[in-house]
């Protein structure tokens, strides 16, 4: 590991902050504890469309629309998205993003898009190559069935390790601003990482060792400890998932499970057929943009780690006897301090 | 459009610049009029592997391969991976990395990615977010084949507007340095453009006016015209689709024709079986990175534009009667000029 010794982390100098967010979920997650804090719950998760992949495209319009009305309201324009999905072809985002004439930048990273997506927009903003960026991402539990497991109307058994891909979306604005608001201050680009894990049932395994190697290498480049944040908030490695990590991250000597949360096993929490928890790219992007930046803009959470978790698997993949590959991408943000 | 009165053109200050390419193609890219200046001709295009996925993937760690020892025998080390395919869920590019630990950006923006990841890499690079970003992207025509189309066991015929997915990979080592190679000047990120294609064996049609849409853009917010150029280099319009990008251009007031290439149409010329060219996202990335490459750093080439063109669809979005989007992202390369 001598070779690492080389600046990884990014570190942004002008102060990128979350201006504005937008959260949007389904009747599963609106009914669970955090409920109250989405900006909108639909009654309806077809949202009386013909097929489930349109309604998670709505999902997605939806938040980027509240996004860019926010801007209009201010007098300004959204200059770029930064985001993606599940869906082959990340065709939710490249469909709602034809509705928006806004520049965007398709990526995809799994469930760890969301950070992803607040990486890179941090980047162009803190840079000053566009003036502001939307970070978002989008799953709908329908589509996802469809397209990684079994269609619904199959009505197939679903083993007791296996997450429940959440319906949702969320969208954080990021801006150059003086206003009060939480800001990105560091970054770092996950690495892929693989431990052989092959039970396409069980992403909170296959996804722990990617989080873990990206917050150990945040730790030791950074000299940050555990200790040093209010929360570290992973994505959807599930109840298995994160306990694996809270190990595996012991392990290599830093102690995460006092503030260690995750957006999965927060979302349903208490709910029936909750299984491992919730999963999907919109799970992370919901949670994040709404009940997490409430604490954030609140000052409850003044400095945390946001590494939204990965699995590299496709169904193909899959079925040619691969493993699943995880990765990791870490934002760290600070809340509103001085209120 | 008078509320696009935004700067969105990306300028680079700090002069990155491509100083180590490699590409690796099929052998009926091999046998094309562009052979000779491939780094590397494959004589079996499944390389002894057991599916055509795995041969995808040993395309782009290839090229990967190379950057990377380039950079060790310099002293130095790969810091950013920044690229995609066009695999369901962006496996080819993860399961590359996986074996690299080296951070990773997915890209998704279906052919078009080659331009997306010189566009970010460019901006990391510049803004000094990472030492050195590889551009890098990948495409086989089997794997293409099943999973948009036909498994090629099945023998089904092609239609005459259909293009050839290219078997192959191209990557480009961006970094800051004094030395004379070819510098990315400015970029413009697309936006998705849709004129109702619906068509799934006519991509050239569906992608012409993104790649129209994003020339336009950069020709009036920069002031600069056709002529200025060298050449402005499209990805996988084909032989139709140039003639429709020509056209739509003209309409729009700049007459590109006799500067305008495609690296869809130049990597099969006057080949048997080429129907409309070739296409898919290593098609773009491996001809940038030879024969582009060679003319740049040789000085032919002074000054160019580059728009890889890709069609955001998937085979979901068109079985439920989708029209097909498309984007193309713009980068600006100077040659090397003072030799």
């Amino acid at each position: 590991m001598d070779d690492k010794k080389y600046r990884e982390i990014i570190t942004f100098k002008n102060e990128p902050k979350i201006t504005l967010t937008s959260s949007i979920v389904g009747p599963k997650e609106g009914s669970g504890p955090l409920g109250e804090y989405f900006h909108n719950v639909l009654s309806d998760d077809k949202m009386d469309e013909k097929t489930f992949e349109k309604a998670e495209r709505n999902l997605l319009s939806f938040v980027l629309d509240e996004i860019s009305t926010g801007l209009k309201n201010e007098g300004d324009r959204l200059k770029l998205i930064v985001g993606g999905d599940l869906l082959n072809q990340l065709t939710t985002t490249s469909f709602a993003a034809r509705e928006m004439h806004v520049p965007l930048l398709g990526l995809y990273s799994a469930c760890s898009t969301m950070s992803e997506a607040l990486l890179v927009g941090s980047v162009f903003v803190d840079g000053g190559y566009s003036d502001n960026a939307v970070a978002c991402s989008v799953s709908h539990f329908s589509s996802a069935e469809r397209q990684y497991r079994f269609p619904l109307e199959q009505g197939t058994q679903r083993p007791p390790v296996s997450q429940w891909t959440v319906t949702g979306a969320g969208a954080c604005l990021i801006k150059r601003s003086d206003g009060a608001y939480p800001k990105i201050t560091r970054a770092l680009v996950g690495e892929v990482e693989d431990y052989g894990i092959i039970d396409v049932n069980n992403m909170g395994a296959a996804m722990a060792p990617a989080a873990m190697s990206t917050l150990v290498r945040f730790f030791e480049e950074t000299n940050e400890s555990p200790q040093n944040y209010d929360m570290i908030l992973t994505g959807d490695l599930g109840v298995l998932g994160s306990e694996i990590l809270c190990e595996l991250t012991k392990d290599r000597g830093y102690d995460i499970s006092s503030v260690h949360k995750d957006t999965g096993v927060m979302i349903y929490e208490n709910a029936p057929q909750k299984f491992q928890g919730g999963s999907g790219a919109g799970c992370s992007a919901s949670v994040l943009s709404s009940y997490i930046y409430k604490a954030l803009v609140g000052g409850e959470i003044k400095r945390m780690l946001f590494l939204a978790t990965g699995a590299l698997l496709s169904t193909t993949s899959s079925q040619q006897g691969e493993s699943i590959p995880g990765i990791s991408h870490l934002v760290e943000i600070e809340g509103v301090i001085n209120k």
